[in-house]
């Protein structure tokens, strides 16, 4: 009896830690809405995307535009801007402190210019996740062009 | 004896109900081929995607262009479109009848433009997603150039 | 006796299976950093993306720039690029030997172009997936710009 006990226990402990991870849903989709233009600044300036499309696991602060990891995981991250031509654009992903991914335009003729990237990061616990807006770029936000999203693909 | 059989039943259900989520996979790509460049209409016209990469759990309509949630949970979609610089261009991701996200272009003296952007949705069991084409705008909908995608992230 | 062991001895094998299909992690993501332009080259060419930000489960090579499905599944790719706009620019992503998607741009005053695109994919164990670079293109492969990334969204 005691083995068929124990085996059950150990089942009740698997099947609860599957759910567990079942049920850590990690995942935001926002955009930079300030009614036209963001930028330019004169120093590199976190991109706050201050619009919620979705917030699941409220890991995205929209008043500081940090996403800050709940669980430890594969998370997958996505940006897209559209910018005037009449400056430059650039966003930079970061990790805490590290450039991730960059996408950038030159200044030119063209009237609007589209650019994004995608990646996706092995994070800890805590890991902060965020875009930068370069010096003296800017981007277009209005319109709900400009977004940046992300999602826990696996727990650890 | 009852007390272990009642544990294993409990154990037995939670299993199935975690096989069936495991089993339950919603995932579609899609091309908008017509052979050239597709618009412009007088009015905002649904991009019916024609082309299938992928349609796991057949819940987009290569014929409406409509993808319908067949659970509930956690999606996200990803748009790409190329376009001739020669005519503005804009595409938006609605979800029912709201507009997500948008990219666009304006009309250039460039000879191409590339936009794109993407979404994580929370989505009703039913709801509809589907990128609509604004009114007198076009994109170039050959070569494998113009997609649209999404994937269920998590049921809920 | 025997009933409730063999219930429990099946109850064993699925969590065994759910933990399985829950371990496996594929996730990778990639940059093509060769310290200013890529290309053009005489014929298409494997771009290689010598750079990782990820690569869970090992199953993408930066020697080779071809990824291998370690299980069957449903996984998602997404490319994006950034170009000198005084070339044509082409990646184009393929499955074995099949396009799937492509993005372009043509030469241009512009002074840079941006692109990208994405696409889901049933795969079978050991299929391939790779970018290759359309003869007499090029893109920029410096400053974290170009990138390529993919991951597990459902084991089969």
């Amino acid at each position: 009896m005691a083995c068929l006990e124990d085996r059950l226990k150990a089942c009740e402990e698997k099947i609860a830690d599957l759910m567990g991870k079942e049920k850590t849903m990690v995942a935001f989709s926002t955009l930079a809405e300030y009614g036209g233009a963001r930028g330019p600044f004169d120093g590199d300036t976190t991109l706050v995307y201050n619009t919620l499309i979705a917030n699941v696991g409220d890991a995205y602060s929209a008043s500081t535009g940090v996403f800050t990891a709940p669980v430890a995981g594969v998370y997958c991250f996505i940006l897209s801007y559209h910018a005037g031509g009449d400056h430059n654009a650039k966003l930079m992903l970061i990790k805490n402190s590290e450039l991730i991914v960059a996408t950038s335009d030159h200044k030119s003729n063209e009237p609007s210019d589209n650019g994004g990237n995608a990646a996706v990061l092995e994070l800890k616990k805590g890991d902060q996740v965020y875009v930068r807006m370069a010096a003296g770029t800017r981007v277009w936000a209005d319109g709900r062009h400009t977004s940046f999203s992300g999602f826990l693909v696996n727990q650890k």
